[in-house]
């Protein structure tokens, strides 16, 4: 029923940037120079891609905490290279198939991709497209093999191929052998106080008293989770006071900040 | 098979209030600062949810023992917003339905959600949802899989969502990676002394003097459980007492209480 | 075809006091206060569903070793209450069923129990329901997960329901959160001497010098064994001296007893 | 599919001596008074269940080593008590089948001899009927439960029946809860010196002087055993002597009897 | 479908030496006492099955490291006893075909030798017919239980089988109660360096002074290892050496052979 | 269903060199002489299967670490014989496959062979044929049996086989008893620095002066993770500096290098 599911996959083919743009819900702002640096590395590899003759299909991982911005670098590579093909893989858009009909997406993707002279792939969230849960732990056998073998097949001659795959389970994608099956590997964290600040001057929200304690307070957070618990604390306490917030007629109390 | 019965599900949108009343079997009564607290938080997640631009997916968990009132609290919430669109997925409807039968009803509320501007989604008592036992432990991960991404999936654009969960069993849903993809969590407590005297107070059922013995052996149980306790005092030691002391002619026999 | 299953069974109405009586092959003797106490509380149980406004479910086990009563003591409560629907759930019936088929059975009569305006259910030998064996342990967990979502729905308004469950496996059933899905779980014991000796009295097989040596000897048994330790004996060592045992002709031989 | 399964057995009913006189390949010496013990305490329950009133089902399981004589035993018993219906189940008839499939076939002879007021069914090797292997272990729980259920269910009004079992794996047994199952359980032993020498004296294929020291060498073996180990003593060093022995012709060489 | 695969063995009857002879590429040659006495032993079996009353069915195990001459060793047997039926079962036959085809495979040569008054039945590597991996470990419970029945039912009267076993397994067999099943068992070892001399004496590859020191580089290695590692040192050191070798004309390199 | 699969397999005869060719991307250089010795020797095996008598089948397990060159080894035996049938079987063109599909083309791939009277089967990347992944572990034991049993099964008379293996996971193939089931195991270990200078020298993208220290950071390196190291190196710091290094204008700034 795999050759079957194969067959019925509708190509889709071309770099819907759309479905990128959606993966930078709060947009790309500047959070320090740990997060730039992944951003230049992973730009060269799509560069090495492009010019490769021994290397036809290159992988790279990235991998850190759940929030720490990984899918938004991927969907910006993947936006800012001129790649005729850019494609994300999710399990979004795969709830409830069968573990074939999920290998069939994949292997379809694949498959397109290798009919263009330069692709990006983008698997994001790798332990949930092979299903894994940690107790057991569970997995899909079938769906890891099948990563396991793409990302080793070289495209048809003339074709050059860069996968970008995340991660928030880097130690479970060692144990069974993912991690090893990329190329490169790159560890994307959370912020410290000064990418913190950072953030927070950008958005605006707290009065330049406050930025600093603010910061503080959010160091080692993930920058999705920092996103959060501003929009909390910007409700105020009795709740009603994000408009005047955001529209900077108010700033945030920081005491209140606090207790979020 | 997911596909063909997610084409089965018949829709059914709007908010049924009906449902929401049967969660609160025994009213809701003022149980202590502890449960106001909580339950004045998740509604300013409702409200949260309904002005925010960056967030248009908040996900909350309560979590706390069997009969603390988590169920009854996610439905209060539930009828006193305004939200067009609430509904509560619980086991209950879902008897001896298959895995992918039980994802496809899932899936089909959030997809009905999706078409509402702003939507409630209660997961109650999510550990039967995935079917969880103990030993082994067993559970569905297909239902799990679903769960984690459909709590991560944001809707279309303009439409908002508030997911309540309920839990008896917060380190499981640790374990699977279920608590972490829950934005906040709140633990609703069993009751203190205090809490206990001031349901009993409103249910009369006590002398003056026997309410404050009564309060301190009820004191660390859940509020469910207190009216269960009470019911079966209420019946005297020789049964058919019930109806004089709920009508207020008798006063439940302290003695015989501490038997039950 | 769970679902399918479910038009299937024939809808069986009303109490069959047939197959409870059937659940008593030795009748009911007096066998201590210990078994008439719990007896009491249940039947106030039954009435405490009858008048209850608060509680349309009331869930109650029965544990204790093998043979101790427990079905009896259940088929018993279900006789002498008058409520107009009784009904046994048994393993017996389903021998050789798929899990969804004894899923589908199961269901049917809390279905049929939910038109009657008063009922009782026996869930007997919850074990053998959910065929668990302790290698592993191995058990179904669809029948474990229809069990713990039907103990816990309430029956549509104006119906009231009592489930009175047994079982010889109280820790297994605590393992799985079975034993805390009742409202209340009753220990049925082995006899003490005196109680068997109560038992010896009813049965006149014995002479008046024997019977307290007899009794001691049977002490700690359930009343089952003690019935067929009794039986045995009466064969004599050489076989057919029952009759004349019975009809009160002999008495058994004490030494021979001892033997059995 | 069970159901279907059911339906395909083909009904067979009445005592065939045949398949049971099979069981004694060897015929049936004196071994010893432990062996005479276990079979008259059995035939003891034949006439126990045929004048029972309170008991119409009595369950007795011969365990002991491989070739210790249970089967043998078993149908002994069935071949000298007089009931109209004796049935052995085994795993030789139903090799290959599917566990759903053996099942059907174990409740057909059930219900068979719910037909006949006094039945007999041995239940041969149950480790084999339920296709044990001590590696995990792995056995059949279908096939458990089924036999669990079918040593407490009730015959109909009038019908009494008696069940057999046979096994070498007592521990294993124990642990599923087979053992409890059943009413009695009787150990069959291997054979000590003075059985051994009672066996060889039947045999007559030793000299008077040697007769001593083979049954010293034979004890705590099973009986099943030492016929095979005296057969191939008979066959002599270079093969060829079978016949002279059997004859009388000739007897067994002690000291080729040694090296067997 | 275990059934329906079981018709659709093509029936195979007789004794194919063919097969038998393929069983040993390398021929028969002397080697040593103790290959020697455990031929004659499963001889005089064949034997005791020709003339045996009491013993329809004898069953043998041959075990011993990989390559020690086993399944040569029941070839032998097979083709030097005059019996009507002699086959072989092997996992070669079968590669693919699902646990239950395998299954109506073995027991249909059964069935065949049924109906022979004397058969030889070789069931070879019994690991590899029950899809035995060390990890887990895993294996065919079908077969394993298949094989359990087969080895204990007795053939119908008139008919004598003789059923040879080969394993390295032998750890395993034991612990699935296989090695019990059957009535003997013997090892099959590796050679020493006595043994070793004979099949080099046999081989005439070495000068008459070598052939010590090669006997003893070769003791405790099984003999087709000795086959093997003789034929690769007869290569020679750049190849193109073996026709001269076995044609006489050259002896191999004793230091070369060293190196093998 | 294998059966099926097996008549559904498109016949594939005859060498194709193409397919080889691909297995080298970087060609082959001369990388010192551990890799030359191993080279020489599957040679001369496949010499040995030529003019073999006694060994119709030889078969030889290449294993080491992930890129160290088993698969371009394997390649290149197969390419510089001259055996008519030559033959990769790899997970690459089997992927999401069923484990009975894949059983069927792997041994489609052996029966062609058969027809050829002199062979080379490949079975590259042996783990991932199996499906193996380290968790568990798990893999397919269908195609594992499979592989056991075509590993010892001798191709009809007169015809030839050399099966050559490759794996990263030798550990895994022992425990499973595959390794044993090769006649011969050769390591391929990754490159020590004299043998990485000879790679450098070949690839010409130092300077004579950095030949040295670069050759010492790669040793211990597997040579495919050199050859991916150099590229990502001739990409500067900057991107774009690849063509000037490979076209021999500019050299790899060596600190650059160290970075990477
Ligand atoms: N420089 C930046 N890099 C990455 N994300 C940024 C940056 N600036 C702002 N963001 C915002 O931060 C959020 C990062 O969330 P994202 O979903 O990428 O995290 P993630 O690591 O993929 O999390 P998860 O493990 O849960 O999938 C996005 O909303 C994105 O718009
Ligand atoms: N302030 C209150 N908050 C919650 N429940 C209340 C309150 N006052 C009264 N109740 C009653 O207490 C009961 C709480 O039971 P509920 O089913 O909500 O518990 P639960 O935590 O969901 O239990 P479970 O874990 O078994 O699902 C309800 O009958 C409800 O009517
Ligand atoms: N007062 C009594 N209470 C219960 N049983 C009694 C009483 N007097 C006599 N009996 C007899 O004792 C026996 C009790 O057996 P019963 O089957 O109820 O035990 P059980 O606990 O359900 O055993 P199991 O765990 O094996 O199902 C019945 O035959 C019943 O007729
Ligand atoms: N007194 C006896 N009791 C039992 N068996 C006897 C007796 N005398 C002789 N025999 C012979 O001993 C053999 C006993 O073998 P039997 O098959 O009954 O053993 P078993 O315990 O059922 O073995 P297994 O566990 O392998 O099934 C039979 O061949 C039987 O004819
Ligand atoms: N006396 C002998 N006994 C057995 N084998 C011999 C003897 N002389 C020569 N041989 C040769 O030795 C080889 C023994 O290999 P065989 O396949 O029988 O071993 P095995 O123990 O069955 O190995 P495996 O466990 O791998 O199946 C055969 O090629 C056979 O021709
Ligand atoms: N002498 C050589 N031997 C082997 N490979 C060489 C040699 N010279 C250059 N190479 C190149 O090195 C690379 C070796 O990679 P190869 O795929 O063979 O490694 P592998 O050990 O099979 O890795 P994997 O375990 O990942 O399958 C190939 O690109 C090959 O062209
Ligand atoms: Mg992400
Ligand atoms: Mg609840
Ligand atoms: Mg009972
Ligand atoms: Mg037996
Ligand atoms: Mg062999
Ligand atoms: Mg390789």
């Amino acid at each position: 029923d795999f050759i079957h599911a194969l067959h019925e996959v509708v190509p889709a083919f071309g770099a819907s940037t759309d479905n990128l743009e959606r993966c930078r819900t709060n947009g790309i702002v500047d959070c320090g120079e740990r997060h730039a640096h992944i951003h230049r590395r992973t730009m060269l590899l799509a560069e090495q891609v492009k010019v490769s003759k021994g290397s036809p299909l290159i992988t790279c991982l990235l991998e850190g905490p759940s929030g720490s911005g990984k899918t938004a670098m991927a969907a910006t590579i993947g936006i800012e290279s001129d790649f005729p093909y850019v494609k994300i893989i999710s399990a979004e858009t795969m709830i409830g198939l069968s573990e074939s009909s999920k290998c069939a997406q994949i292997v379809k993707v694949f498959e397109d991709a290798y009919k263009s002279p330069l692709s990006i792939i983008i698997l994001d969230d790798i332990e949930r497209l092979i299903e894994y849960v940690a107790i057991g732990p569970r997995f899909s056998n079938l769906i890891s093999q099948t990563l396991l073998v793409l990302l080793k097949r070289l495209p048809p001659i003339g074709k050059n191929v860069l996968v970008i795959g995340t991660t928030s389970e880097l130690d479970f994608l060692k144990m069974i052998g993912l991690r090893d099956a990329f190329s490169v590997t790159y560890h994307i964290p959370t912020l410290d106080a000064e990418d913190a600040r950072k953030v927070l001057q950008h958005l605006r929200v707290f009065s330049d008293d406050d930025i600093d304690s603010a910061a503080e307070a959010l160091k080692h957070l993930p920058i999705k989770t920092i996103y959060m618990v501003v929009e909390m604390a910007a409700q105020g306490e009795l709740g009603g006071e994000a408009e005047a917030i955001y529209s900077g007629q108010k700033k945030i109390q920081i005491n209140h900040f606090f207790d979020c």
